[in-house]
């Protein structure tokens, strides 16, 4: 099975959570998961970028195989470049099209 | 593809983020989007009506063919009538079965 | 039709919401729905604690069909032992892994 895990909110508690839930599921052998990516945008970009509060748990769970996916447009608007963010973290056009996209690809969606 | 936004956030800010989200989906052409719907219940009905902040954004973005449905609960709730909201807007009689049913069809589902 | 709620938020006021909402979603006639799951993480877990604020709410909906289920990462991170719940709440290990389960069953996600 396959998880996204919607990272949008500012609060620096709940993005946290975020990141300490998608690291639980891979620990979770009552589920076989085969995919885990995480999906930011908006106030949620701020553990992606290099500096970022959060950043330290970012790289520690892509070096467990954890996918990170960076809006485009959100780089844009905050006047990020692929360069701020976190070695490893990918970007995407829109945080929006890469949900759909996932969804349709049968990952199940969870919004911490 | 299509996909289902879900606004019940009460902040004005993150409605505005989420109508502008919904927006980029449509405009990524990395992703072929069929069908955009917006179901609002709770606090984030406030831009569906028709003096309500955000209802602008509603207006535009209903003009570029996204759908908007409210939850009748909601509008009870809040003793809001169907003229009360932005021409254009479609009740529902919960936002938690239309979001079911629009998943059911196979409608990607984002929460802003 | 199937649905699960994500009850995640350590709002009270966002917990009664969802917990209405779930319970109007089972009052819809316009949607058939066959099973809803409610389920808990992080501070969130509160109305399903024994004494917990909007757990006579969570008593009631047990009564009517609807299905809890509390993380158990949570209940250890927060020192809870299955004895401090409401009696018919279920654990699970991972709030994601159950709500990664359902989907993959057809489960619609619902996160208020």
């Amino acid at each position: 099975m396959k998880s996204v895990f919607h990272l949008i909110t500012d609060d620096p508690d709940e993005q946290q959570t975020a990141l300490t839930i998608a690291k639980n599921l891979t620990e979770d052998d009552s589920v076989e998961i085969d995919d885990v990516v995480v999906v930011a945008q908006a106030g949620g970009i701020e553990p992606f970028t290099a500096d970022g509060e959060g950043s330290d748990e970012v790289r520690s769970l892509l070096e467990e195989g954890i996918s990170f996916r960076a809006c485009g447009n959100t780089l844009e608007l905050k006047d990020l470049e692929e360069t701020d963010l976190v070695d490893g973290v990918e970007t995407v056009p829109s945080g929006a099209g890469e949900l759909t996209r996932l969804q349709n690809e049968g990952y199940a969606y969870i919004r911490p």
